[in-house]
């Protein structure tokens, strides 16, 4: 392994350069352009008083997401979906696991009959964009829950805890955090985690990509993703304090 | 741990009866009714001498699922999908699992330029649909690679090895192999783990419905579906030797 | 004639092997696997306690049928309509076709404001599958009668009569019943018979193929097609009764 | 029957005025405005030098038909199908039916690899408007063929006979020949009938809308139709002739 | 400019022949066939008691505008947009500046609670279709109105002056009025001008083909617009007069 | 006019602060984000190796746009169009004018066959998206086609002067300049221009919203816009030489 090294020359714990800007645009509650790296995504939460059908007159609110990618954020254009007519497979599969994992933090009683919508769209994508739109995500909710809390509409907060997420992956045999193009398209294995702040999972989706992943494997890349989840709350808490 | 036991009087660790219909259909090069318990799915392997337009010319085959759900196959009528004018996001997520599984046991090359297409369309579903199309769709595959051999169309065996995949949980706070709907339901997390004949992981999908999991229950899932896949493997073997 | 031959052996004047099972799946009210030699139809019943926007209010319900085939029903692979994104005109006919034809045996002010959908979905096609849908749709919406008068539901009972459907056809010169693939893609005229148990014509669908036809081979298949659906009913009738 | 009477008067064997307006549009190879009474069809006829996919290097032409109805061609206002996204049911039944009508009396070999597409938009509707595309569009065919040889691009006449179609019904129990929209939404059966100018039938298409109809019934309305259909070729012939 | 000819041999400020046949089709409330030349387009106003969801409860009525191109209106058939399952971008861009330059005379307020749906569907195109599908909805309007007076339904009239469009442009070098297909294909500039009575402005769409043009060129064309307004305006009063 | 001012403080011939950052987004040939005020504008040029159908084989290239805008890029959240599965009128509208405006300055025959796309994604709205965006695009697009001659792929510049938009309007009686939403959502009259830099007019797109405009009006909306262009030209020839 001493020959080994990552194309960016990070050490194989190493995440990536991450960054918050709170506010990037002024209309939407919360509004965070996240950067990990040359991934940079968009995400606005945007608060509706109104919730879906099937939850009306509940006395709940409702969390949901959806994922886009501007048609040249990658390296060769991609049809836009609004032209083609439809989201494709992997949109619907990305958003719904953003949506599924900011619920986890979101205690829907409290938020009341309200609907937030994570809008998540990555202006440039260098891998990991749905892991980068989990973590910026969760920073645009808890601003757009202030911004309600500000304003007096709601009272006892409804986010318990913080919701971040990392890719792990096995690149030449080596188990890496955080996995830039480069690597993502030449990896053998690659999991995305989704975890809390009091080192609970949400979400684990792991794939080989290559040859099937091994026990002790998994167990190294969700050792990684422990640590790394652990810096990255530590970093949307700086932010929010920002 | 004295008090608990499944809806359906299971041990923990204990599979649903499953079985394999082998020529269930006769048009298919493979049709298999496989059944997890009440859950039933029809999985016929298709066989077109034509590739996707990524692919023409490279001598390579491909190997790719689609996943449909009868109305009434669920306890209350869904929407049809053809009616509605598009698959929904839950199809799209879980036909897109089984082709990557699948294709994980292919040898493309030794396929040469032809299409796989596995359809696997459930009848009637009582939870764990998606692992059932996976498992079944590895023995429709397998019979019409024998087609196509006894035809002498292709000569070395494209396929290695063998695919089976089950459903793990937490319910009621005891891991839990292969859920039916009533678990399924009602559990605190649910996970999809496909694997191959020799141990390795393909895929694996974990998801918090209640509270987050902690490691120690993600291990237990993990030993739970690795004894789990291996039965199948089995019963697999088996089905194909009838 | 001396030398006429079906492809299938039978006699002009003979059905194919005609079967009913009934409970095929369990969620459904009704459910019924219909055989018509192998052409196999799974017709489910399913109640809802609903109408469409048009009858709102007015005291009446309504019976209306969706039809599908899996891909591959049939001896080549045909696109899924749900990935197509919608269904085709043929589909549209025939499932227009089912609707009307049980419309004709049910008093909607008896069944009251509650919509039954009849999914007809071909597991298997050769020749003949709006009229097995039609016939085995008939089955399966008496049991969801039943089913609903079981539990009190409903008083009255609202189906009044028996429908059934058969094709009828001119193959080589000589009028025949229940065409069967080999026939139907080979015959000069085909023609699609909805009958009631009285004696009633319902629907008359006819099709010259090849070359027109005359007012005496018509009244030849109307001949046919009146003894074919007494028969038909009478074995529905042993089957409810079983 | 003394009381009996048609709402406009007519006996009952009696065609509504008939009128075909050759050249009625100047871009089209054949354009027919066609009226039965009150119902206008606008039938072109459109000449291209291709083939669908499935006929590409046969040597053959095809014949198809698209049809459409203005929103306000009817009495209340009906949502433009172009606006909704697709073609109803209804329509696509129609157009199908136009397509293998037209078909019947052309020589795709004498055709050569052209597609001959049949428009069919109805600019006000009485009822019997399927009816009406089809005698009209027969007579948009000839005059485009008749362009086509003019040109010298075609040798054989590829048009063999003529087409016609009427519709015929039971109205307040007596058989009745084309149906106006009153009689329409009121009669208890409703055949559509195409044939050729050899008398030879080449679709029917009858529907019970109260009670079930009769052999007797059937019989007579049959017969209606043939007399009917007469009198529709002799008057495209005429206008052929003007 | 001695050598300057129009290929239809009009002088560069004439019109084609302008005619309004009120009363085309009789089931719209108001239904105009109007010509500019060989364009023919049907325009029918359609009253409905409702108004679109953001107008709901407000007292106020709605204009729209739906235009449709038949088929084979055009020198080559273009494909049916209910067929390709969606409306084009020109289309929508004409209903769209239809409908707003129809709302220009009409005081929602005094329509009360009702939408008018302007039809507009070319028959024959010959250039300018929109241009005359806005002169002539304007007749069909007023007629609408008309009825909707005639049966005491409203009480002061919601139309106030009239509306009328013409295009200019430059067709080699000259400022023509009322560009038909031939100039239209082949000129500098274009531009369409909708106007009221009173000589004020509603909509100027001026587009470049070829070169841009100058201030002088769009004052020229200003110029003939203004006039070849009046004219249509004073040809709709006297339509109506009719 | 002594007590007139506009919302922003702004002169009536004042145009925001309008910024181009080259650059933005690594991957595209041409990537900047536009700000007109509060109006930010990604636009990116992608350049492609080949043409669409119509151009195939004829040795030119195409300039084509593409437009949309975040769902929450305004004050309150639209829809994303993907997720209705359309785009909208507007939408169309918008990608239309841009690609007309942008291929006005290009010489398509210099360019070869390439395909130039230009996204132009609104992140942030305030009024004048569209003429920020083609004004953004062609810097984008200088930036692009520099890349190309840069890798020596095309030799003469198919870019020919520059092309820039403004709106222009009248707000309480006083024609304005750059109008933004507070003004645009107000005012009585609403024009989009774009020019190239020598001061020749490409597209003139102007309507009434409240009352229609008179030519002195429009008068002296145009000699704003005029002045507008060319501040804006000159500030794209500045960023340009950055």
């Amino acid at each position: 392994m001493s020959d080994f090294s990552r194309p960016s020359g990070r050490a194989p714990d190493q995440l990536r350069a991450v960054r918050f800007e709170r506010g990037f645009t002024r209309h939407a509650e919360g509004s965070v352009l996240v950067s990990f790296g040359d991934t940079r995504v968009l995400c606005t939460a945007s608060v509706e008083n109104r919730v879906p059908g099937f939850l009306r007159g509940k006395g709940e609110g409702w969390v949901t997401a959806e994922y886009g990618m501007l048609p040249r954020a990658t390296n060769t254009r991609n049809d836009r979906e609004a032209t083609r007519g439809k989201q494709g497979g992997r949109t619907l599969e990305i958003q719904r696991l953003i949506g599924r994992s900011l619920r986890a933090c979101v205690d829907r009683k409290a938020l009341g009959e309200r609907t937030i919508t994570l809008d998540c769209d990555v202006l440039q994508a260098d891998g990991g964009t749905r892991t980068a739109a989990i973590t910026g995500a969760y920073v645009a909710l808890v601003d757009a829950i202030s911004a309600l809390r500000g304003r007096g509409e709601i009272g006892r907060d409804p986010v318990h805890g913080a919701i971040a997420a990392i890719s792990v992956g096995v690149y030449r045999g080596v188990p890496v955090l955080d996995l830039d193009y480069a690597e993502d398209s030449d990896c053998d294995t690659d999991m995305n985690v989704v975890m809390n702040d009091g080192g609970g999972f949400i979400e684990v989706q792991g794939t080989a990509e290559g040859h099937a992943f091994r026990r002790a494997e998994m167990d190294a890349m969700l050792q990684l993703a422990e640590a790394g989840v652990a810096e990255l709350v530590a970093m949307q808490r700086a932010a929010l304090a920002g």
